[in-house]
């Protein structure tokens, strides 16, 4: 099509409230348009990427026996009362009532609809394994939308389920569908996307994946081991502290340190080291505020959501009260008495001399011993792994932490679905069981944007030509020029005529204002015809990324352009497994 | 792909609640799943369906040079209080609000969002004419959802918004996307649906067409004359009553008509014609309870849309009172004097000698002739135009009238949103105006559900090759006889790698069973491995529709299957334009 057509607008400035750089360029290059927080349109180019997305997720879906099939956005709230998560889960998910006064729910994840569509389908052993995906509109009533389509509150997502009557076949399909996940990142462009071990969070279930893109501008911290390839989310990543060559046991006493309320001010003033200390983080159980005493190593931190999965019980920070018996600054485990739930984490293992509060103002002990002092306790892993740390894994200190962008999950349900929303199927010898599930999301607008995030310039994206909105951006630098105007025009139809996407811009503009809006729209393979080269029947062919620069006759520039976006698929295609 | 996998149950029995063919044959066949009132799931073969019907609209979106953007399905209320709508909309646009008390509605129709999508880039002259599309999830929450696909609450939807500066511009695009229509329509398998001249409604806007499917099992009532081929729906033809030979005019005569109500009984008693007859319909108008009274000739029914139109208002049927001053039953326009807007249908134009009450319990008048006895009045359209009337076009008595259900719907918008929301443009003369708008719409499950109800026999779909969810059904009869399956897995390989569209039903399944089965799928072509035919290297090629078949020998079943489906493309294709 002829750009000076194009739906949309592109510009120079970048976007005030934009942080991140595929957030502007997402706006300054016409490809999204913002209606509401978190919501969005997409315009012509947004939408052409997307598809090309959405077309690649349907031939790996189709590749691992997978049907499409759609979901409504609109379901009712008594299928989510089946499964429990109407009340179970929180103000993302929207709830309304539609004129009827019955109850119903925006669809942010399908379980209840996959599960409600295929339960009369499954009553026989017979029909498995078999998995389902659709591509459809979700929503998802974020708290705090940002970084345009990073993060929005209604997406377009791919999500499958998948059936079985083991946790074999489960298991078989799950690594089916992690080699799927892989291909599919590699073909839009993004081979690097780690998987990463994860905590399944709301969705339920015990092993997880999430596929991360490496990129500053993520939200997430992903825990990597370069050593053995070891990966994990932070809440999955086990810590192990290095308490080798600690103190040898000593004598318990009582010292005076006034004024000193942090684990760091008290082991200054002692001059003892903080990973010989033992600090206490202390929560309330939302549930009843039931009172939470974390004891760990002084140099480490809690973990939150490790700590919320041990208790089965969401958290928060506690409001320490004089009744609660607790001494703010100075508690610690040796004489503590309060009525409360107390846990010793990992971080403590091993050590045998430790500086502690001594549940009393202004007072800690030194010398403390758990296992002497208290007597035997559980030790479980509730702190944040950290750079440098153990790798669960290899066991070298050789843990990195990096910021990533999660572009993907798989999650192995298990019953969790199946038994409160009662689907069954019949044995070979007439005994009912839940099937197992699984579950298998990609959002398609992240996807576009994370590959935007790690494809661009400070002059736009540099879209991989696998899902670019044209193959080809082709320049009439001086339409005026009769010469330029008859190349150029004759290259349109040549590349048309032959199935090349190609996006025409015969605007009457400065050679600025069209490579500005050439780079804003990232098309890999770009043809430039002007007057001097024209003189020689001789075209400019250059790639996006300026790796690329030729001369080429206009004779030859069909086969030309041809052999330069095979390159371009080769190197796509060399990074599919 | 194999049978014995498909997701989706499908079996003989008609469900007790479908009353039309279509959604029976969809429940049955294993096409879509109720969740809930309105709201389906789609099982993989109609979404392979749709998906086709979507391609098409798309090819023929972009030959009109329509460009694909997205939509939000969750849109801002703000949004539709610049229109006016979120106030003059009913309870059929959903409206909630979101955890932060902002109130939002589910997209019925995108009108505004389009406006807010481009109201920026459309600010200059030079950007015009434009038009974008989507195809989107829409939700409407109808009262009466039924038929299936045919009406629901959540559907997928293409809708296009063109944008123009001059009504010329717009007549111009608007003949366009009729041919793109008509194209769709004949691509899908439907080349008979007619386009209707309309009332538009909600929407607006003056002139627009309704694309008609004619069904007995449609909701819409077409008007059509096969003399010149006029249409147009019930709203939108002029009623033309046939008054010639009428009596001459007569003497006013009151008669004494004890308990004649109706306006046949009162014929019937004093032995006059109803076609010389003048009725009373009583309405209130919704906003002021004001009392309207409609007279039209006694054998007319008063179309309540027409009403509406040319009232402004919406109206009731009345609850007639002792104090408003209408004698229920004997109302006539002879001395009435009750404060209320009075309509004269044109169907009492020229009767020069009228039956009609006396505005007085149990009397009539006889002779009554509107001008002499009540004065000049302004006669309007407000009837229900009938089988046999006279045709608004070509004037012969020749006006039939059909069921259809409405497949599509194109509207010349004007500036209506453009007005309201204030976009402009400024002119090559530096003046401001509002662009004028063209909308245009397609239900692409409600087509799909319309294919199907004109397309089927007693045992299932008879789908169109265009939009059929395989295009090949390979049954082997005897997976168990080693020829058989021998044949059919040949066979099977054969078309998929000539990348043919083939499900394969290698089932040990009865004949009965597996033709059972293939006829709910309604692939257009059919091949039948038997062990019969196997002995002489034969398998037996027909048509879904039964009227080709023949036996072919296993070495050019390719060659002849193609044969075969190009036949069946071009019976689809010669009715492209």
């Amino acid at each position: 099509m002829k750009l000076a057509n194009l739906v949309g607008d592109r510009f120079k400035e970048r976007p005030a409230d934009c942080v991140i750089d595929s957030h502007a360029l997402s706006i300054r290059g016409g490809y999204i348009k913002y209606v509401a927080n978190g919501i969005y349109s997409l315009l012509p180019p947004m939408k052409r990427v997307t598809a090309k997305i959405e077309n690649i997720i349907r031939e790996e879906m189709d590749r691992v026996d997978c049907q499409e099939v759609l979901f409504p956005v609109v379901l009712p709230g008594s299928l989510w009362e089946e499964s429990g998560r109407f009340e179970s889960v929180g103000e993302e998910l929207l709830r309304f009532t539609d004129r009827n006064d019955t109850s119903m729910v925006l669809g942010m994840t399908h379980e209840e609809a996959a599960v409600q569509l295929v339960r009369e389908y499954g009553q026989s052993y017979a029909r498995y394994p078999f998995s389902i995906y659709q591509i459809q509109t979700k929503f998802r009533d974020e708290a705090r939308p940002r970084a345009g389509l990073i993060r929005v509150r209604e997406f377009t997502m791919k999500d499958a389920y998948s059936f079985h009557t083991s946790q074999e076949d489960l298991e078989e399909y799950y690594d089916r569908m992690a080699k799927a996940y892989d291909r599919i990142f590699a073909r839009v462009g993004i081979p690097e996307v780690v998987s990463v071990k994860s905590d399944s969070g709301m969705i339920g279930g015990s092993v997880s994946h999430e596929y991360m893109l490496l990129a500053d501008a993520g939200e997430d911290s992903i825990v990597l081991c370069d050593e053995c390839g070891y990966s994990a989310n932070m809440e999955a990543a086990e810590t192990i502290a290095d308490n080798a060559g600690a103190s040898p046991m000593a004598e318990l006493t009582k010292v005076h340190t006034p004024g000193c309320k942090t684990i760091e001010e008290v082991c200054a003033f002692l001059k003892s080291r903080v990973e010989e200390s033992c600090k206490a983080v202390i929560y309330q159980q939302n549930v009843d505020d039931k009172y939470v005493v974390v004891y760990l190593r002084g140099d480490y931190e809690v973990n939150e959501t490790k700590l919320t999965n041990y208790l089965g019980e969401k958290v928060h920070p506690a409001t320490v009260t004089e009744e609660c018996g607790l001494v703010a600054g100075y508690c610690g485990p040796v004489g503590q008495k309060a009525d409360c739930i107390i846990i010793y984490d990992k971080s403590l293992e091993g050590i045998e001399n430790l500086c502690c509060g001594a549940n009393e103002t202004d007072y800690h002990y030194t010398g403390a011993n758990i296992k002497r002092d208290v007597g035997d306790v559980e030790y479980v892993d509730v702190s944040k792994i950290r750079e440098g740390d153990i790798c669960p894994s290899c066991g070298k200190k050789t843990i990195r932490i990096s910021r990533g962008i999660e572009v993907g999950n798989i999650f192995q349900l298990g019953t969790k679905y199946s038994e409160t929303m009662n689907m069954t199927y019949v044995d070979e010898d007439g005994n009912s069981h839940n099937p197992i599930m699984g579950c298998y999301g990609i959002g398609v607008g992240r996807l576009a944007a994370s590959v935007l995030e790690v494809k661009h310039d400070d002059y736009g994206p540099i879209w991989p030509i696998s899902i670019a909105p044209w193959q080809v951006h082709l320049c009439c630098m001086r339409s005026d020029n009769e010469d330029c105007r008859r190349i150029a025009d004759g290259i349109y139809k040549e590349l048309q005529d032959a199935g090349v996407e190609v996006i025409y811009d015969d605007r009457k503009a400065s050679a600025g204002a069209m490579f500005a809006d050439a780079d804003l729209l990232g098309i890999p393979v770009r043809i430039i015809v002007g007057p001097k080269n024209a003189v020689n029947n001789e075209v400019e062919l250059v790639t996006r990324d300026k790796s690329f620069s030729s001369k080429v006759s206009v004779d030859s520039i069909l086969d030309e352009t041809k052999k330069l976006m095979d390159t371009l698929w080769d190197e796509i295609n060399s990074k599919v497994e």
